[in-house]
């Protein structure tokens, strides 16, 4: 029996997120059918990051055990031809047997994107929040820079959440104009050791507040501290957001 | 009566096309019922470019006459409020009463995306061609300098044109790497006076051959000259192309 890891990214459009739901097709259920026809076995993955309903992903993680003689680095092609094109294999590797990839530290990489134009654009609607009014990113990038450090991160973390703590520590909270072909689009990229659920989205709500100048930036402090939900911003839609990577630190695989 | 003109963006990736076809939904039509609804009169665009099922526009035309009170610039905001989001209006303006988008001399910029990885990335694969060998882009820049000027561009053009002649001037063909957010991402641009019949993505599929050593840089000039549509590559799928600009000289409208 051999653990196997996937790389993995997806379009989260038409999916009801990662984990399986009452109500549509999870990215998880999509791999694992892609994983029993491949290999015979009754395979069920174990995922990094469990995003939501219309969340994307240029680098998920997933594990899953398996018996087949298939070498670990071939997986990748093998389930790419079994998978519908909005979920690509992008690597495959062995990890230790015990390797989970919830219960190892790592650094996650999120962004949020936001497409500030007069109209929107078709060709990025999937994949952008669009807003139409003024953006200051200079006051986005001073109060993100707020967010930096270890912080009881509660106030930005929807209701329904199970965990055993809300202390996070985020390494960077950027925020980057015109990154990538588009001058328009506004990236909000945080690293950190992990995120509370809805965490980057409702930090992307206050960020866009300061943006817009409905709160000065260094308000930012006293609402991380306030610990209360109601004094952050609203919690920014779903097509935005991207899990862009989830790094491992090697001797823990 | 005044004759308006819309820029308009769409993603191609749903419908047949720009014109009207018994097999499904031309952007055309989508237009013209948005404009039915907000003005009440039997209105048909007429489109600068006819763009083939599955190709983008980030920046087509098209006019139509009206006799509505609704402000020229109006209509973008209006017709919007009426689109799905894959079709956007960017502006509206008013235009001489015989501006004709197709009758004008115009420069039109398409570009064709080739991404290029081991594996698809399933956030761009609606908007570029993947292709996962190794690209020499320059040698596919040497091929596509052999492009500009004013030529016979009949060897790029498929069966079934309806065209007095086949002479357009390309003003520059430029291969460009990591343009955008993504380094793996090649663009071909193309900027002339007008286009045959599925002539960038017959350029491009011949560009590609010189990007992977199948054909010499230099043989493109005698692939112009030969007027054989058989010494050209394969006319690569529409989901690498957009029109992304056309350009009417001030003075025509």
């Amino acid at each position: 029996m051999r653990r196997i890891m996937l790389r993995i990214a997806y379009d989260g459009t038409d999916y009801v997120g990662w984990q399986k739901q009452p109500n549509g097709l999870a990215v998880e259920e999509v791999l694992n059918k892609a994983l029993r026809d491949l290999t015979g076995e009754q395979i069920e993955v174990i995922g990094a990051s469990r995003t939501d309903s219309g969340v994307h992903a240029l680098d998920n993680v997933a594990v899953f055990d398996t018996e087949s003689p298939i070498p670990a680095k071939k997986f990748s092609f093998a389930l790419n031809r079994r998978l519908p094109n909005s979920v690509v294999v992008r690597s495959s590797c062995e990890v230790k047997p015990n390797f989970h990839p919830r219960r190892v530290n790592c650094v996650k990489t999120y962004e949020y994107r936001i497409f500030n134009d007069e109209h929107p654009n078709p060709l990025n609607r999937r994949y952008t929040y669009f807003y139409h009014h003024d953006i200051d990113v200079d006051a986005m990038r001073e109060a993100a820079h707020y967010l930096e450090g270890e912080h009881n991160f509660v106030t930005f973390c929807s209701a329904g959440a199970q965990v055993t703590t809300t202390v996070r520590t985020i390494y960077s909270a950027e925020v980057i104009r015109g990154a990538g072909y588009d001058e328009n689009c506004i990236i909000i990229r945080l690293k950190g050791n992990g995120f509370l659920y809805n965490m980057v989205r409702i930090i992307a709500g206050t960020l866009l507040q300061a943006g817009t100048h409905a709160i000065e930036p260094a308000r930012m402090a006293e609402i991380i501290e306030s610990r209360d939900r109601g004094q952050a911003g609203p919690t920014l839609p779903p097509q935005g957001l991207t899990l862009v990577h989830i790094e491992y630190p090697e001797g823990n695989r």
